[in-house]
């Protein structure tokens, strides 16, 4: 299957990940809050973002089941984990308000950018690889949080019990389930750019995290 | 509002339906079964295209809410609308693979691509035009045979009633609804192309029902 | 090569061109002025969607090279072949305005937009594949036409030559050799796909010339 | 005209590039051969992905008219400047294999991205503010450096001409044009989508040239 060659490509960074003091601050608990905060206001105009891709998914998909596939990932993202998000975020004393009117910062922006490029511009397996590195990587984290951390008075319990369920690991099955199906028998030269879009969003999931650590956005960057 | 300007372009059009022959049929009753058929045939291939529509309005959709809405209309289509048409075909005696192998006509055909290339081609407003017409003249319609036939005996009882009852007299408001929300303020220039659109899927939907009264495929029209 | 599979799936409907009394009207001369005009009316109209499939295909493109070939056809297209069309016409007292003025017939809107439909969805691969037919068959009947009539007071000499002549062969090679580049190794699904819409274009073809034929346009189609 | 309210937008930011090293070194000629050599491989790189917006431009054409200009910005962009760029590359001893080659940079994968996110998802307007900036502001350097700085033993004397020469300037011209012509009447929100667009492309250029100065690529940013 296509996805285990991507594993062996994105493996090393994925590692990263788990070494990384924001996503071991989510595992023992020691994350600041003002850096989970940004993490909470940063993802959510992300998952607008992400949204888009799985709607370009509905449209561009070669028969009815991929397309149902790809609109319940879209209604589940908008009107399940975003419902989540906008709960959470109020018990971290951010509101609706304030997650809307949040400006994707530089990398986030960055991130998106790249992925909504090429997704609309490719066929449905190309909209697939760009699903893929979110969804599956942070079941990754949150499966090895969940295995490897005691949460019992980890404030972060909730997003680690999120991220590892059966539900979205069920999820994650699917975007994996539909990149084999999509990227079956193409030729290497499309494999190749499959491949070569996994990695990158893999590498922008690392400065995604580093982002939220670092709480930055656009005036960090560049301020003019 | 404009959908007031683009009722005056249509009216006349729209008359023109509830004189058709297959329209009146499903009003009295009297319809030949093989046409119902036919429609019901068609019909399912013609929403998994016009579902790709709302896809693409939910990829270009300028905020969250107006995602929402797209994403609603999509949803419901998908998992509401299909499913009463494949519960309806089984008890016409169409199967669902009998459905899903149902080649397009031509007729068909030519209207979904026209909805699809502007819909692609252009922003939220656009998608939204070309959806409209669909929506709406099947609601006028159900309205117009719940109000003027006796339906008791009618084996068509069902059709009048989906397309007439509140559920999707709502859905039909919310397509009137984003249809001026996303006009608002356009120059002239734009909004002509809107009403053009507007005006040509209301030809198509006459041609639709000339197409099932006539059980017309590909073959009919080019048999090569 | 993939061009020769799908060779066999379109020779007998272009077979069907080289009898259409249009074609052979081009052929012998014997082709009325007006039948003609209206060709020059609707080709005009027809290259301007044509040319955006071109765009299309040059936005997609997987590589330099190719981005290059797409954006030699696309210039050549707008001031090569439409500058000898404006002339053309010119010559049969149309004048450019009356030519931009034209309203597609509904024939060729339905031509155009399944074309549109599939390629702004679709990959470079399918953007070449529904290019490919226009360019392809009107090399083919032009040959044929130039190989089998005599046409020394033939009012329509400068048609058959344009279409039969090196430069015209030339930019049907390259979309020749496009659509074998790009199908190259894709699985039999999505050459499948492919095969199609090559199909369906050739049908697309035939009925343009049965519209020139019968002076058709959307009023004759459906008068409302 | 709308590109005076645009000016008034990025005016600051436009002075900063003025002030920056590498645009002070392309004018007194003291920019170091390595970092030109990085702005020729890294802007090769990107003059592909902005040809393909110039492509999408044709695309959503809303006429012929439109459609030529586009079509001739992008047979310039690839015939004209991406020649001037080959020969000016192989003189500074970079082949056109090692431009083919290049890696685009984080930074500018991030600006490429960004703009062809908007302009495909976008009309024919969205299109002219993503292409705005990058034309009218290397015009805007290339006059400020022209008549600031002695060229006499310049080795970037020819950069300097290219970009504010009567050529370049007309370029420029059709594109503030074509920025016009498609902002007119246009709501104020729609507007202010344009406006972001201008304004966050002006940050990229700022970004590009800092880019070119530290030499930057992908593993300086993220070495994963």
């Amino acid at each position: 299957m296509f996805t285990e060659r991507l594993w062996l490509s994105v493996e090393d960074i994925w590692e990263s990940y788990l070494d990384h003091p924001f996503v071991k601050g989510l595992g023992d608990g020691s994350l600041e809050v003002d850096k989970f905060q940004h993490w909470l206001k940063q993802d959510y105009v992300y998952l607008v973002e992400y949204a888009r891709l799985m709607a370009i998914g509905a449209e561009k998909s070669p028969n009815l089941e991929t397309m149902n596939l790809f609109t319940n990932i879209l209604h589940g993202t908008l009107f399940g984990e975003m419902e989540l998000h906008r709960a959470f975020s109020k018990r971290f004393g951010i509101s609706e308000e304030t997650l809307l009117e949040t400006e994707a910062s530089y990398e986030n922006t960055a991130y998106t950018s790249y992925m909504l490029n090429h997704a609309q511009r490719g066929d449905a397996a190309v909209v697939a690889a760009c699903l893929l590195t979110c969804a599956w990587s942070y079941n990754y984290i949150g499966k090895h949080l969940k295995a490897n951390y005691n949460h019992d008075n980890n404030p972060y319990k909730e997003w680690v019990d999120m991220y590892s369920d059966e539900e979205f690991t069920e999820l994650n099955d699917m975007a994996i389930k539909l990149m084999n199906d999509l990227a079956e028998g193409k030729p290497e030269r499309e494999l190749k750019v499959l491949e070569e879009i996994v990695v990158t969003t893999s590498k922008y999931e690392y400065m995604f995290w580093d982002m939220c650590e670092n709480k930055s956005d656009w005036k960090k960057v560049i301020d003019l």
